[in-house]
């Protein structure tokens, strides 16, 4: 059966066509710049690549061009062929705790949460939107970012802010990327053959978040009410004083809008390196000798580190850790000094097993108290799976 | 020697007469609504207490009060006799890292940190300014909240914000309550008589932040470039998702100024248990079942262990735990569940040490991995201490 997998953008739009339940990619590729001049799109399959630059003047033009292809090419004969449609959704606030078959009515209840992912919940509805009406046979189901989260107790949703601002403005950590966490923690439990693991899952790319998981169930995720909570990363600052807002705001006269747009965009790595969001730019610069490069690596490492000691103790002691995501799976540096950071939990990494990229293995001794796990993530392929499960249930 | 601790706030003015090096209180006392109507002040000595109501129209009228009170009540027989004035001083910013001897050109340099901490620091100086004026014969110390926090590395102290806002605007970690941090850890360090423990000390009181110290050196603190940072607090939020503050102005129309007012004097305990901002009050609402009171009490505590098990793992293993200020010296619920929570450390608690109240003592078992001790903090003998030793090194 072949399910498509879809993560809409404001100006892009993302697909991998599956076979399942054989798991095998047919096809994949990404639509750049709708909307915007120098429109452009690539499609891979059958190990070729074909580029081309054409006008995609909306979403539903763009979704006409990735259907006459997929004909054209030979993909599928058929549009029909293609069962299931299953959507990146950001945001599902507390109502969404799992994957959903989408309609119109389903459509509406989840716009009600553009407001708390206002960059990205539209344009994934309006992928939602251009699908139901190019393929109206097929299932549409949204996956949810927030979705796995959704079973934290409220006494580590919460936070220690007037009670109002929860009951009123839905003020509470939501938590995200919970589609790789919910993956790589199904992986782990797979390979060790048990369901009650505790598991500290580490998603950690361009943004990053920490999951404390036991037994499947969130205690407690680093991000929060959005995603610029929790650890630094690439160009967005994590947990800082929040009093620092208020102090910039009357410092330089911008607004409260355009100094949380700077925490958001040009902090993080980018903020205190100067260099680069991208850890592999950070690494070369810090292997040039880049004073504040060296410094951005060490607070980068640091808050993972604090993140997975805070964690570990929350679980009562951890039977695994998984690194995963740009940086997990393919930094062996950043892997390195992550485990050399949480020494004291008794971690132990077997350097000789460290240096690879983007696979699934133990990367510690035999004697570490905890092992850590490189596991890749495949968010496109949870949100496919979880598309076949309620195709195959109709 | 008599050395004299003062704490001068915006309306009221603390004092406390020490005789030295015996460290003993000769007298204490307050003067409140300084400049407000109904201004009152008390003072004790000698196992008696007087109160009195007068008009104290500014901070010159209370010294000239607490001086003739001195005399009159026969504590002093001249003036003279006071030889030191220790300062209780909010902020020194990056440059004051110890104590300080006070002049005319000294004020002027801290009064620069003053945008740093407007709410305390003018009053500080005032202070100053007054016991200047009227014992011109006494030394004059400034000992900062910030001062100890100063060995902090940079990739501690700073934040994963723009760069610049730490070069311009001094945005970056300070630390608080370094007097009683310091102080407890000088006690600890005497009573196993060693100079290099790695402790984690808990001020724990209203305010309260966590510090990880090794041999004399901070590692790091929780409160940040504003005493709002951290652990959640009586009424403040501690850390938080900076986003919250953005959606919040625009979802209210408050400004950033009220939103962050709220965040500081609306949040932590009260905000979340509607009942109070003191945990006595909470404990007393969790024993009559009163569920947002139990809920703002688990998140209290889960906090206060977060950071414990992260500086544990910064400080890889830490020799002892210090408990201290008021909910650390007098809460045996609170003590006990925090070391519930930090059990994955090793941490054992001795039930029957921990039924008391403000003492000097050790409350876990012989086997519990990491000792944690009760130390009562006193930040006014600190104070006086430190002023002596600058009397008696003239």
């Amino acid at each position: 059966m072949k399910i498509i997998s879809i993560n809409a953008g404001s100006s892009s739009l993302k697909f991998t066509l599956f076979e399942l339940p054989e798991k095998e990619v047919i096809a994949s590729g990404l639509f750049e710049k709708i909307g915007i001049d120098g429109s452009l799109y690539t499609i891979k399959y059958n190990g070729e690549k074909i580029v081309k630059e054409v006008p995609l003047p909306d979403h539903s033009v763009a979704v006409e061009c990735l259907m006459n292809d997929l004909i054209e090419l030979g993909i599928v004969k058929d549009l029909e062929e293609i069962e299931g449609v299953g959507h990146r959704i950001l945001h599902g606030g507390a109502e969404f705790s799992k994957p959903v078959v989408l309609d119109e009515e389903v459509v509406k209840r989840i716009s009600k949460y553009n407001e708390l992912g206002p960059l990205h919940n539209p344009a994934n509805l309006l992928g939602v939107e251009v699908f139901m009406k190019k393929l109206p046979h097929a299932i549409n189901v949204g996956v949810f970012d927030t979705a796995f989260h959704q079973t934290m107790e409220m006494d580590h949703f919460l936070y220690p802010v007037p009670y109002e601002w929860y009951e009123k403005y839905g003020v509470r950590r939501y938590g995200f990327h919970g589609t790789s966490h919910r993956f790589v923690y199904g992986e782990i439990c797979k390979y060790l053959n048990r369901d009650d693991l505790k598991v500290i899952t580490c998603h950690i790319g361009n943004g990053g978040s920490i999951t404390a998981i036991d037994s499947g169930k969130v205690i407690e995720t680093s991000m929060g009410f959005t995603p610029l909570a929790g650890i630094m990363m690439g160009t967005r600052c994590g947990d800082i004083d929040p009093s620092i807002l208020e102090y910039m705001v009357n410092k330089t006269g911008k607004t409260i809008g355009e100094i949380t747009n700077e925490l958001n965009k040009k902090s993080g790595y980018l903020g205190i390196s100067g260099v680069s969001s991208d850890s592999r730019d950070i690494e070369a610069a810090v292997e040039q000798g880049n004073e504040r490069a060296i410094l951005s690596q060490k607070m980068y490492i640091q808050k993972i580190a604090n993140y997975i000691a805070m964690y570990n103790n929350m679980l009562n002691g951890a039977d695994a850790i998984v690194l995963t995501a740009g940086v997990g799976e393919n930094s062996c540096l950043s892997r390195k000094l992550i485990l050399e950071n949480i020494a004291s939990l008794g971690v132990k990494l077997d350097e000789s097993k460290n240096d690879f990229r983007g696979e699934f293995r133990c990367i510690t001794t035999e004697d570490s108290k905890i092992p850590v796990y490189v596991i890749p993530t495949n968010e496109e392929l949870m949100i496919a799976l979880d598309t076949y499960e309620f195709k195959m249930a109709e």
